[in-house]
């Protein structure tokens, strides 16, 4: 079982750009890349899936069935650039599995004339702050000088983990222009250690985002969302607590039975 | 090494139903399916070995070795559809593992015409009841609507793990209908973490199934079977806890001699 | 890198018998089948590469540096059947990894005419006894009679772990006769959990299958080679001791500089 | 995604060495390669990539983001060899990694017309001492001699773990030279357990080295890129330090949002 991207119909599109927002610290990429989804009301064209995920599915609320999987949206725009927006409900379980994901997404995006790729990520400093600052990084000094000018603050030196931070290594050595904007946040856990969801962050990023796209977008129902989508992690982070207790006990006992 | 599905002869068969039960928590599907394949008299056709299953071989009751394995035992019906059964002795080790043998045992049943899946499995609620209840899950509403009618309460959120969960997604990506039904079980262990057959959940598993798939089954020796899996799992689970214990000593012996 | 049997130069042999005897608890596998190399002369005709073995280096007395591998040496035999002799200085790292392993061995031993595999390994009892017996398991009824008649003890019900338990359960899988004998062992270890060779134990495992293969061996020199073999591997543990205290250390360190 | 050796032009050159340090205990493989290819001013001519790296990209100084990778370097010589120098800011994540890249570039060296191997590493001895002695092994008598006469101490038995060792293993394999110089030093490491880079024990391995190689190269700025190394190594620790506990954090966390 290969890691693969379905296509379930041919997409007509222009050139596009790549956003980029998996579940990550304080899920400011997520928020942020789901809430334009919905907000564009973007078309979702593709699916990716792979043994790289955990070993679950999920039980939706309407009762079906659904294999953890990453997606891409796409938003089509008369007058300006296509959009292709990924997303999902998780990351790769495994390093190697990070790596082969975002390696599969990208292939698949040069294949198909990607122009430019955004990663959109948390910039955890632990600091309070009142209104949440940009920071960035870029493949390229050109794409870096383009950031600073419309006000991102520029990371230097550091660690982006994950695959939101791979897809810019990798959009690199395939020569595909990429910047990552990180959201300030200080990134709230609860005491078991659940990130609580940074909607001003999100906020944030996705002003900066918007306006280097050239998007109108409605920032009215962003908290709502946030705040849905917080009862939803909360819920989850019940279900998880439990099946990973369960796990834990599979570990004592046997793993067979003749 | 790849995992594979052994089919020593050539299987004459109409379109069949799969129904899945691997050992899990409570042992709900395993114990639910192994009845079937006994009561039903159905034949052994086919073998699945993989390099993900846990490093070790089992000694069976007559002395003899046998590598952990899943295995398909084919119910021709006359009158109404044939049933294809997915058993073991164990699910795969890793994530990854888990992955590839679902994937393995679909791709497999597709190409032969599997009609639709059943996978049985536990819902462990921890909650006290006179008879157990059973849930549900579906990859369409129109099979959620079809359990629901039958009595089945549906599940809203929440996860299912291992490959009993994984091969409902993986159905539901293939394009094949699957259904899982799951015995409302308090999840009793032993203080070493070891759940007791859940004979009670399984009769209830089994009775809506049956009456789903219109087969004919006594239910009289359920019992007396749970209660003989039980002593060959305290025997096991005995055997197990000394061979962790040796791996666990293993860990701090040299793994090499020159 | 694949796991690989490299055969410097063409075998010359008539039908041969595979006794293997990797590493593993009392060390009583791999001291009986390099007590045979040593004594019957075997040549050196084979070895097994893996990115299966753990990463180290091994460095000799001599000083020359010496990757992990298993080795094959023939013993070939005018009279009676040739023996290929599979040993290491390792077991594979991961549970895939020992899957791969034993079954490039045996794909590699079918292709070239394996006649019959012989596992040896330890059965760690935890009781004391004067002379220790010879327990047994195969991969059919025929050969575990002809076990029984010998004054091996059959195995009923349990587990053999690792590499020495897989070549069984594979060489089941692939139709070829196989037959596993077992010394019972106290399993003594040090403080530190570390085996002591039990070379009584391998005196009546080596009692064993020098009578079934019709093999004549000087059984005077087994003692003092298990002696040198303790020293060896008293002086291997506190050597992986150290590094092993080094690479929990390196966990703690920055695995990068830029 | 292979693990793979990216060459962006035709690399003119006669017989190479091949000269490896990747990171491991007191950065002395690492700092005495990164020095030979700043004084020597050798030119980046190919970058190994893997998804075998940790998942993380790195962002430098000047802002810009880089995937983790290993690097070769060449040093072309009129008057005497060519020297290929192999570096890189981490070494492979899992076992089967650290393989898979080190066979990765002996592979490609081979290819080549590697004509000997020369890895860099550490001797942790724990004593103290004044001048740091070189130890060494090799892949053969006549090569370990040649090193005794230059006045390296022989190593004998023992175990070089990682990359820095694996890649003498493989080259013995592949039938190429190759010796292994080691630095002895004290491995002194911070309370956190970070490696303090020892470039006394480095300045001992490249005048070795460079007696062998006949080159000429000043040792004066050593010491000042040594104390530069070892800033960078503090800030990088911090860093990995708060991604450390973002990872143990999201373990924590739910792995996904439906």
């Amino acid at each position: 079982m290969k890691s693969e991207i379905k296509i379930p119909k041919k997409i007509e599109s222009k050139e596009f750009v790549l956003v980029c927002g998996l579940p990550g610290a304080a899920y400011i990429g997520k928020l942020s890349v789901d809430y334009l989804i919905q907000q564009l009301n973007a078309e979702l064209v593709g699916e990716v899936y792979s043994k790289y995920f955990p070993p679950y599915v999920l039980i939706r609320r309407d009762g079906l069935v659904e294999l953890l999987r990453n997606e891409l949206h796409l938003h089509r725009d008369e007058a300006a650039v296509d959009i292709m927006f990924f997303s999902g409900n998780s990351q790769a379980f495994s390093p190697e599995g990070q790596y082969e994901i975002a390696d599969t997404l990208l292939g698949w995006a040069v294949d198909n004339g990607v122009k430019k790729v955004f990663s959109l990520a948390a910039y955890v400093t632990g600091r309070t702050f009142n209104t949440p600052r940009v920071y960035g990084t870029a493949t390229s000094s050109e794409a870096l000088e383009e950031l600073k000018k419309k006000g991102v603050v520029p990371l230097d030196e550091g660690i982006i983990s994950g695959e939101n931070g791979l897809i810019m290594g990798l959009a690199k050595k395939r020569g595909v222009e990429a910047v990552c904007l990180l959201g300030e946040t200080m990134g709230y856990q609860t005491p078991a250690g659940q990130y609580f969801i940074d909607a001003k962050a999100s906020k944030s990023v996705l002003t900066m985002l918007t306006s280097i796209l050239n998007l109108k977008v409605d920032m009215e129902p962003l908290e709502k969302q946030a705040k849905e989508m917080d009862d939803i992690i909360a819920r989850m982070a019940e279900v998880e607590r439990r099946i990973k207790e369960e796990m834990s006990e599979s570990a004592k006992k046997p793993s067979y039975v003749t």
